[in-house]
């Protein structure tokens, strides 16, 4: 059997990673993944992922310190995305937040619209100054 | 404010759409959605993707009557990822689990696997064969 690395993003091909709260279930970030980084993360039991705009293999947390402990890897139904439920440690998002999906999107009108219908519905884990 | 439809797939600017249960918080499926689709998902409450390889705009439940009652939006940091909070009619899954997460990856190398290392650890729902 074979992970489907279907997804061809500036020449690399990749899988989709959602990484999700192991216990709240959580959604915390998504992210692309190619399979060093599928078998990194499975040979490591941290979370890596590929960065599609810096062209390079990413531990997750490897300058912030926030890693996601890797408890469990779902497969989807395509084989060309996965979920990973994870322990973060810190947070996943680099602007300080649990999760990246910190905002509630409130528009009718995808066309125009302003940072009223956004709503922050986190709170800040940590100031990202402090971090990076 | 803008969301970016930043990934280009076959000539179409998409961003990432993930379902999720409003209840349990289980993933459901992963998929894309251009600006139509979301202004479309937006506008009628149901669920609308763009297929990637169909090139066309897809009611999610179309042909199976499983559609998705969208609860709540939440943006991510990056602006190019969204998450659905859904009631899930029926299944998410055409194969027809609840959801397309519906097995776990137990292999250590990604290189050489087999179906034993995959294991099913939900329950189908429906019969493919009896809906499509």
């Amino acid at each position: 059997m074979e992970i489907n690395f279907r997804h061809e993003i500036n020449g690399q091909k990749v899988i989709t990673a959602i990484a999700q709260d192991w216990k709240t279930g959580q959604i915390l970030m998504v992210a692309n993944m190619n399979k060093d980084a599928l078998q990194k993360t499975i040979e490591t039991g941290k979370a890596h992922y590929w960065s599609t705009s810096r062209n390079s293999q990413w531990l997750k947390g490897e300058s912030s310190g926030h890693t996601q402990e890797v408890k469990e890897i779902l497969v989807d139904c395509d084989m060309d995305a996965v979920v990973l439920k994870v322990k973060q440690n810190g947070a996943a998002c680099h602007e300080g937040y649990f999760s990246c999906f910190f905002r509630k999107l409130n528009t009718k009108n995808i066309e125009n619209f302003n940072e009223e219908d956004l709503e922050t519905i986190l709170e800040k884990v940590f100031n990202p100054d402090d971090v990076y």
